[in-house]
């Protein structure tokens, strides 16, 4: 019988087998739960990947998920036990190098991983190596990442269609409306808590939703996303209700063309950096730097918050395949603000807008 | 003018101050959110706080809550910065010994706190201290965890009320319908995801809501709860659709009457142990020991299970202010599954159902 095992997994175990390999690391214990379903497929709430530099590969996992993994990662060595990380080192015999993830192990599991550690076997931290291999996203992934985009997309455009934004309702009412027609699309449930910050909450970027009536010449701030399969989207509109003031209109005006000039700019072989200044130069012109209180973008896939980083202190260029958000904000405490964020695929020329819908000023 | 400043945070502070002295430690930093939270009433998304044995505290936060700090722990001296729990450390001289969450402190976290002491101070692993503060909650707490649980019985007799629960429709249509009627009555999301396993799904004790059409003669086992200002609910209820068989009515009342059995144990002074034998027997007796896979329950309060656990390994005894799920199950593979669960709180004599709603056999 030939079992069929989707080789973008072998390909990601294959490249970070070779990292390891430059740092004289003869295994790594993958014990994070969103590499894991990177590295194998398997998607249980308890498990780890041992990859080792022959590129053969462990999973474990325990007995409630036993059915799921040889759904999911049917080509891995199953080892069932509770504590999968000591489970998989206890396989291996010495001397080895056996690398672990130092940015999410914390002081308490690195104590029982050493504690099951056989004679000979050095545990050595590692960070970035996975976070590295996933900059670039492979073709099934940025299909599933345009999926999950397409669903906040189509919510929010119902929600605007049914009249279910507008003076008289409450935030978190909104929120709900949102939410609701996410999961009917087939979201498993929001990639971030739904904001929805109108008035003087819109100069708050980290607004929630609250119990605050919408009223007529409010700026709302609606900043969403959906989650499916593990990957997540993220978008953010702002819309103004019943009617405009010099200070809406200006400010919306400014977010806008700086947001057009971040998605100009994010091309490959453009510095992060220069992303970030793109967006923040139109701002700047205007008068309202101050009032960017925050960076211009991120990339989004299985963490709604990922590198590439689009700041003043953005490091690298942007790759083909990377994705990328572009969300400049104006926030005058006080009187108010707007955000306007798109999710961006890099691609060779023009980036693919995958929350694409529109953002003209737009009043409800 | 005077600052209100509630004293409940400074009883946990207290507490916390005394358990350290015992251990020869002059101060603890506390990094993991939810205890920023327990300590201080600090609910941001960034922060850490700093007790020392004399009582004074210190909280660190960036720039983007200032305001929100002073509005909720406007009695502690504030810090602000990025890197919170480093900068509260530098605020130090030594000789200290200041205490760390083993438990929750990433190794590369670590790393950073220890470059950022002064000389002379030591950092010094603790593990559960604040756990066991958390154990007996006062009433305040408790009068959010009932709000919370309220949230999500109203909106289940919602649902059954509103007949969304029934046969023809998806288990993901069901969850988002009851996680929009949560929403609707004040939840700012869902405590976990919402677990909506029909039929077959209904013997896995951890499947989650996915397009499985709900069938005549199914049972369907929905287990869920709601998120309030820091507080979570849990509740599961099965109900069978159309007619029963006479394997879902045996399975039914075996596990109806072992919920009862460990609600009746639920009194102070038990052992967690006893609570969980309670329902264990009545399983076993009935010769369905074999398919009741986890255990018996878990506390409910500021994480959704936190202690106590009462399993057959469960340790300590149970206390008046405690909170306890009892939440026993029967799973046949390839025939179905029932759970019954209801959060309690521990009281002198019986316990304080706070997720009551009839559990008595229900055809939808």
């Amino acid at each position: 019988m030939t079992v069929y095992a989707d080789t973008r997994f072998q390909n990601r175990r294959r490249r970070l087998a070779s990292t390891l390999a430059g740092q004289r690391i003869d295994a790594m214990l993958v014990t994070h739960l969103t590499h894991v379903r990177f590295l194998s497929g398997f998607s249980g709430s308890n498990g780890a990947v041992l990859v080792k530099k022959d590129l053969t590969a462990l999973i474990s996992t325990d007995g409630r998920y036993t059915t799921q993994v040889g759904e999911e990662a049917s080509d891995l060595e199953l080892i069932s036990a509770r504590n999968c990380g000591s489970a998989l080192l206890e396989t291996l015999d010495g001397p080895r190098r056996v690398g672990y993830e130092a940015d999410y192990v914390t002081v308490s599991e690195l104590e029982s991983l050493q504690k099951a550690c056989p004679e000979g076997i050095t545990l050595v931290p590692v960070t970035g190596v996975i976070e590295e291999i996933r900059l670039v996203k492979d073709e099934v992934s940025l299909d599933h990442l345009r999926h999950v985009a397409r669903i906040a997309v189509v919510a929010w455009e119902e929600l605007l269609e049914a009249g279910e934004l507008r003076a008289g309702r409450r935030e978190n009412e909104v929120a709900a409306d949102l939410e609701y027609r996410m999961r009917k699309h087939g979201s498993e449930h929001t990639s971030f808590d739904t904001i929805v910050a109108s008035g003087l909450n819109s100069a708050k970027p980290h607004h929630g939703a609250d119990d605050t009536e919408i009223q007529d010449g409010d700026i709302v701030t609606v900043d969403f996303g959906a989650h499916l399969l593990g990957f997540n989207s993220d978008i953010t509109r702002s819309v103004i209700v019943g009617h405009t003031t010099d200070f809406t209109k200006e400010i919306y005006d400014v977010v806008l063309r700086a947001q057009l000039a971040g998605i100009d700019a994010a091309t490959p072989g453009t510095a992060l950096v220069d992303v970030d200044r793109a967006c923040r130069d139109i701002i700047d012109e205007a008068d309202y730097g101050e009032y960017f209180v925050h960076s211009t973008g991120h990339g989004v896939g299985l963490d709604v918050h990922e590198a590439p980083y689009a700041s003043t202190g953005g490091k690298g260029v942007l790759e083909p395949g990377m994705t990328l958000t572009i969300e400049p904000g104006i926030y005058v405490p006080g009187k108010g603000g707007v955000r306007i964020e798109d999710s961006l695929i890099i691609r060779a020329g023009a980036p693919e807008i995958i929350t694409d819908t529109p953002k003209e000023l737009r009043l409800v």
